[in-house]
């Protein structure tokens, strides 16, 4: 029998999440919740999943323009065994009790602290973590680049200190709200949260994190620098990640000089909605000196946590014991390989 | 049997013709060009196009790179029916007496110039112009939009006079060049080159254009008033496009407001590469004041002429009279549909 | 005596407006007001005005931050013979009724309605409907722009129709708010309030406008078209515009081709805060066709409405009879000229 | 007697340093070059300056549009004591010859190698390698803002290792070339040459460096790491920098959040064109942590390094014996000040 899950918030990720998850053989999605009667409203039913209003209050809205419901959330929760709470930031948190009262599982996002549920989330560095767990978090986007570049290279070489300067796309390609249109801004408060972050997966590392917000609305480039306990090359580096899922190279002499450049070739891959679940790393844009070794990575910002939040839910719902069986198994129904 | 297509140049239009040929069950794509061993060629590789140098100057660069190579365009044309020639503005009249002396079929882009076949082709409007000719032009993407949205507009109701204001973006999401990065630029030479090329196609539309540039990646924005030689009301006009092909409504009040949002849909829709083949009309952003119809529409640079090769091929290739069963067939086979 | 000057809103109008009331001999500023101790109003102090709270809830703020108040709107208004109000859109409608018990003059900005004065301003096209009142409406950056060039060519040759196409601006630079920052968003409600805000200046004008913001921070773009009532060749347009204050001309021969290009020249003509406050033509890109006129023109959104103010000033204070005389008094002080 | 000053290229440099040159007391710009009838050919006689065709084949050109030469640089470089080279990146090295064979004194570009003339310059930091010297290279705006905040942090607190991760702007803002419009883009050739060039200043300072150009025109921010060799607080920082010239301190909590904030502070101070020649320091985003040392700086491309080149023009002309003499001087003149 599949795994229920619930979508609450079916956004930017809420959205694709369920796409992902509708994908797989051993979990369905039996519902999403939306506040408005948005484009993305009318999508979820063209999609075939059942709509339900967040809230009472919301349903006025869509009956106004002849929307059907489902229901409310309350009426979705008994009917999933996982929430996946893909609500804006800070919102998580407020729902937190309503899951909690109604006994569900449920996963939150980057957006929320740590401490809304203990449990910080990637799926090839700490699996084992969210097992049978009734709340995890998936941390953010830049969270899980930084996570899937560095656990693999700190479990074979060492990282005796990593620093990473984030910068930061400034608002998703449909969002009106963002940064500034012609400016670059610097998150003032030192060290930024990112690399603090980082430390609820790896709490050993020792990173610090600084970031700009910048006009684009493809991808976060980190500009990184590790020193490592050993030495290395820079083909050592590239085999480690290489070997490891959900990295992929890019090489700046074929002509993938951007991220926008990056998402291009997403798009002619026929990776669902234009998306790179994949972090990209420039194969030509490494170099080690000494023991330091410096690497530029690229992250998409909207879809590279959603096979992670796959995983998780294996691992919440205890369906699978191998992290990598799991990782393997979402990869191949999302089309993500080298 | 199936015309057999080849497409010189495997860049932005050219790869998009390339995968539509290839849903077609009337035509198949028996080779491409390309001037580099970039990450395009690589791409044509691997959707399975056999790969041709361009010219025997550019073997050696992907002999360099290991690609390998079919031959050059020499050795491609013997194989075709039709030339789907998608090199850059201006190259394609270089080409013209190649083809002329193989005596194959080409089809030209818009940013040739008319006199390159005499014949400038938009599906809906003038299918049959192109019938077995030897040379075609399929206009731009922005002569395109215009045509899809004036020509049913003159038929049904008579234009007496039309205006558009271009919006148009700076540059393709992958491409370096391209307009100032926080400039608006104008095409000071008046009129502009779109109303007369539209004309091209309608020669009887009184139609004048001015056209600016601004620095976004996303879409053209046309604003068009035209002067109605019959009354007509909102309901009428977005009834008579509702009844052509490739035309579709967004509502601002869904929250499909901006070009950015437009294309959005298109991912969430799971239209190949995101892209958007229809020309987009606000439904919420028209109106008549007396004889005057204003409206707006956003024209997707990247793929909107595609289809319209594809009708191009079958009229040349004379393989289908009835140009709307040509259209339908191309657009069902492409995911277009309202 | 000078006429006393309070402004209220020390933000990108506010401000400009006390450095131009300041360079004036018959006029001077006598207090300033602000809502919160940002740079801007250590600016103010820094320029020796007296800064002033918005209002007593504030008060607090500035205290902790050690800035020196000289009291509040309401110990300012007492002092000062007309207020400019440069408070948002919307917030001068909520001061009216302060100023109106107080029996204090007070000049509102674009974003308020027309009936907040039933006085709309230009200074060449109706300078005299200000004489004496006690409330008057400065018109919006882009009405004053088409009031500008189109009044001009209306009295000498008559206009038939006119339309206009506005590529606004997304945001001010220094704003964090504004449009998307890769997309063209239309105004969808039509016709645009823009014609409509032209003919409160002139109400026998038939305009209509549509309109869609770009995400650039340089100037608004207008495309006009105007159909004429007498025969007219560019040249004859140019001579017109070339009479009237406050219509500078540019050349894209010259390598003047975008508003950044225009806003860059600004800066090298030592324009206080590289502003430029004529609306720019370009004069190689106009165009007569029969009876229609095509041309394009710049609109620096955070200045042209400045010396407008500073002429306003003088018709509800009764100091200066001749439009012309103010005008050229203030362009003079300003460093307009051609 | 004044040193004779001429500018080889009136340019985005070259325009902005001819103007500084005219504002001291002990140098004058006797002559300027151009190889087009711009309107910044326009600009430089409207200002005085001598005009000169950078070379023989551009006088018909100048002819043509009617404007009046004073000669072709040929004729300006006798009349000179010392040459402004402010031609584009790699044209400085090609005029080295001209300027040799001449006997006249040169200053160069960062745009040129430090080989050009061995010596690469910072008032602050060397000002006495230039003295008497004939050539003489200017850093780079990027280098300037490096070395003037990393060489009093050097001489007080030592750095053991420094590493910065420049988010660049991606063009000038009245430049058409740039970067692509809605990308980030990673300088992929590791480390790059900005740490190397600081090298050529303070070439004990083990420092290194990673890039990325962003789509915007407002100033270079800089994400600077340093470990130091002696305990430090963030005040015992701010307070070195502040005893030294051309570093200047913004504050976030003031409002002053972004690059384009900062460029608007200067349009407010009523700097000439707008400009910071000074580098801002967020005096709310400096950390220490240890002894690592974290902060953010901006840099105006377009004006930072002019000053030096003032100063660069006194210890080549051996005028002034005092760096800092020479740095007041010109700072007093130039209005840069805390």
């Amino acid at each position: 029998m599949k795994v229920k899950v619930g979508i609450n918030g079916y956004g930017t990720i809420g959205k694709r999440a369920a796409s992902a998850i509708q994908r797989m053989d051993d979990m369905e999605v039996v519902g999403v919740t939306k506040t408005k009667p948005s484009y993305e409203a009318r999508l979820a039913i063209k999609e075939g999943f059942p709509l339900y209003a967040a809230a009472q209050e919301n349903v006025a809205e869509f009956e106004k323009e002849e929307i059907k419901l489902a229901g409310t959330l309350t009426d979705l929760i008994p009917k999933c065994d996982v929430i996946v709470d893909a609500t804006p930031s800070g919102i998580g948190a407020m729902y937190k009790p309503i899951y909690e009262k109604a006994g569900v599982k449920a996963i939150f996002q980057g957006g929320e602290e740590h401490g809304i549920s203990g449990i910080s989330f990637n799926a090839f560095a700490n699996y084992q973590e969210a097992w049978g767990a009734q709340f995890v978090r998936v941390v953010s986007c830049n969270t899980t680049g930084l996570v899937r570049t560095l656990f693999p290279i700190d479990r074979v070489f060492g990282i005796e200190k990593a620093f990473a300067a984030l910068v930061r796309r400034g608002a998703d390609p449909g969002d009106k709200k963002g940064s500034a249109l012609n400016a670059i801004e610097p998150s003032l408060k030192l060290p930024t949260h990112h690399g603090i972050d980082v430390q609820t997966i790896m709490p050993w590392l020792p990173i610090r994190t600084m970031a700009v917000v910048t006009p684009t609305t493809m991808m976060h480039v980190h500009c990184v620098t590790v020193e490592l306990r050993k030495k290395a090359t820079e083909n050592d580096i590239l085999s480690v990640w290489d070997n490891v899922p959900r990295i992929r190279f890019v090489s700046g002499k074929h002509g993938i000089k951007s991220s926008a450049q990056i998402m291009e070739l997403a798009r002619d891959l026929g990776r669902p909605r234009g998306d790179f679940m994949e972090i990209i790393v420039w194969q030509d844009g490494i170099k080690v000196e000494g023991n330091t070794l410096y690497y530029y990575q690229a992250i998409h910002q909207e879809s590279d946590i959603v096979p992670e939040i796959v995983d998780c839910v294996r691992s919440m719902m205890k369906i699978e014991t191998d992290p990598m069986r799991s990782i393997r198994k979402t990869d191949k129904a999302m089309g993500i390989g080298k």
